[in-house]
């Protein structure tokens, strides 16, 4: 049994300071950004204007894209941005400054109780030369629910989108060169617990970073065919042949998340517990876990990705987008999938040129419903969609013992999951412009 | 969406070295030590033989029992042991070492996706003068069985627990001097993922250290009466002139644990999950969430402590001590539940004296059945269990908006707990001889 806090703590009644309340309100939010942790009276903000700046005194080479630095996954930028925060005093100013190692107490939260949460999404070097994030302003308002899911301080998401932005800014030019059109960056904002103190208690203090990595083009790597060891038919093994993403099912043993848990949250509490079944798939030569919720195999997840399929309804035969809904909070509130149910209901609500109109739904729906649709030829195509996969045509899915294949449209990838990439391709990479693409004014390097 | 890491990972078949074979032979254990973490060929096992020792230049000052700074948790011994895995090359030796922080990258496994397991167990101070740990080698086997559900390496038990009693044997004798008799300190062995790969991948890295915290005795604090502020009855606050742990029934809308999880382990991710619900308890007056699960609200477990009750059975009017079963695995096998276990089955079989015998049940059982229990007069009283609470007893469950008062035998503990604590309390600090309790022959000052 873990120990118990024995710090009582406060009903999380807080009166914001008049400073706090005032440039918040001019950032046209207003936050109580005690969140419960327990101190009352003057808590400062997190507030991006009072950023400090220290740059390196060693800066590092920048990798090639695909080299073995990169596919390591562990290079990031020159720098990073910080800022602390106390339950007595609140936020620190942050600190832009050289990226290196934490020290962290081997008592801290984080390491025991797993008060942890983090973003992920891209900086994207526009074929126009410029330097775009996508949408961040999602990714720093689900990243203030998910420091609430998991007992961590709340804060003004504007501060944290200009720390972001200000990082960007900062280390894109170098990092990130002109000469890289149509590559990117991964732009990874972190939230930890660092109270030294081992009771299970909400920490007390905390550490917001934001970081930038190196990372491979998830969607070239995963072309490739299955290593030779991992070919056979044996134990469910999918054919390597097959196009696309290749899902393993989850059987009833593995749940990914369940009403009234933390499915819906970026939390660390996601992740660890899904690495032993997606190891699992990977050596049955699979790419991914497909999550499946209850005795009705409620199609959720796919790996850490969300999970669309076209499919032609049984009675009318209208053609219909379809994705898992938000209400049960079992799954994540992609920015991703968001973008596309935008586009789709504001694209293909009419046929156009060779492409039939597709209905937008978001709906519970579950894998002996798709092997039906397969069955009777209404089975479309399905991807999986999210930031670091982007959006990936599945070939495959093994489900209750059979292989149960996707359409693809006679190449790598089905229609509407081809033309929607292209879409969202446009406006990341500045061949749209469109408001979803937030320009950062780039420091010269 | 999180990156997947695309490095391919391989079937998790290995061949330990003979070296490694035969020195766990030795040791009654033979391990796959790789625990399917991609790395075939010769992976150094555990192996607390080769512990290095370096001893602190800067020494402490041990606080008073229930000072300030144990009360904070946040104070350990001088030293701690650590022991750092690679996939490449195993277990590197175990070092024993002055306590100080730990240099973590911000890219880190353990800071992302939780790949973070631990245990709790704790040295006591015996009334004939001498130091114990209590069946220290059930901890061991249980972390074992967390490192395997969150993707985290495999080890030699036996070597961890000689690495917890070299850190106990170390620094017991200053940190809990013989003066200090019924007294205990807090052992806190853990596991992180320290691989500074962002991409969500089994960790390829990782640390396992034991660290040592003075804490204050939980058991004593919790006596005191709740803080004015939290007296109100509106809200449903719990009275809190009622001896005994005040339990808060957990809502619909927050579950700790689902079957398919990872409830039964000791990971991280059980407990930043819930700190919210703890939080709103403690603010309504409440010491601890009872958790329930399903429709049926079937009782699980007290905080993070197993949850016992003694009932008498409807039709056969059998006395009986129940608590929630295993093999759902979605609570903690706890130590102290098994050690009740057993001692309520080996010495309450039988009347003696004025204690009714009690028929020991591992089965499920729900709130409704408690409250109507109570209602016959056959709900005679309930405790929470663990190493943190040891044997606290509940004198009150808020259910659906009502408090069910649990009988408490007219003091401040029913008649079994009594009895089971203080079985655990001699075997704990030597008034009993028993094998449970392992002795430590710790070093001179």
């Amino acid at each position: 049994m873990a120990p118990a806090a024995i710090t009582p703590e406060s009903s999380g009644t807080t009166t914001p300071t008049t400073a706090t309340a005032s440039s918040l309100t001019q950032a046209g939010i207003k936050h109580n950004q005690s969140n419960g942790n327990g101190a009352t009276g003057d808590l400062a903000p997190l507030d991006a204007s009072s950023m400090t700046v220290e740059f390196t005194k060693s800066p590092r080479t920048v990798p090639e894209p695909m080299s073995a630095e990169t596919m390591a996954q562990k290079t990031c930028t020159d720098h990073m941005v910080t800022a602390r925060w106390t339950v007595e005093h609140g936020w620190e100013a942050p600190e832009l400054k050289p990226y290196g190692p934490f020290s962290i107490m081997p008592s801290a939260s984080v390491l025991h109780y797993a008060t942890e949460c983090f973003e992920g999404l891209k900086l994207y070097r526009g074929y126009d030369g410029l330097l775009r994030l996508f949408r961040v302003s999602r990714n720093c308002e689900r990243m203030r629910k998910s420091a609430a899911r998991i007992a961590l301080p709340d804060f003004d998401p504007k501060s944290l989108e200009k720390m972001i932005i200000a990082l960007c800014a900062q280390d894109g030019a170098k990092w990130l060169p002109k000469e890289r059109a149509g590559s990117f960056l991964y732009v990874r904002p972190t939230m930890i617990g660092t109270d030294a103190a081992l009771g299970v208690q909400r920490p007390r203090e905390a550490l917001l970073y934001v970081i930038i990595a190196c990372f491979p083009d998830m969607s070239k790597s995963l072309a490739t065919p299955a290593p030779p060891a991992l070919t056979g038919e044996a134990n469910g093994a999918a054919k390597p042949q097959t196009p696309g993403l290749r899902l393993l099912a989850s059987g009833e043993d593995t749940i990914r998340a369940w009403p009234g848990g933390f499915g819906y949250a970026k939390v660390g509490a996601n992740y660890g517990p899904s690495l032993v079944a997606q190891g699992e798939a990977r050596a049955r030569g699979f790419d991914q876990v497909l999550w499946l919720f209850g005795d009705e195999s409620y199609v959720t997840e796919a790996g850490a990705s969300n999970f669309f399929v076209v499919m032609r309804e049984k009675e009318s035969g209208r053609l219909q987008l379809i994705t898992a809904p938000l209400e049960e909070r079992i799954i994540l509130e992609g920015v991703t999938r968001a973008s596309i149910l935008e586009l789709a209901k504001d694209r293909l609500a009419k046929s156009q040129n060779d492409v039939e109109a597709v209905e937008v739904v978001e709906r519970r729906f579950t894998m002996p419903e798709l092997v039906e649709a397969r069955k009777d030829g209404r089975l479309i195509e399905a991807f999986a969609a999210g930031t670091a996969f982007f959006v990936a045509p599945i070939g495959l899915i093994h489900f209750r013992g059979k292989n149960v294949e996707v359409p693809m449209d006679g190449g790598d990838s089905g229609v509407y999951a081809r033309i929607i990439k292209q879409w969202l391709v446009n406006i990341m990479w500045g061949k749209e412009s469109h408001e979803w693409g937030i320009v950062i004014e780039e420091k010269s390097q």
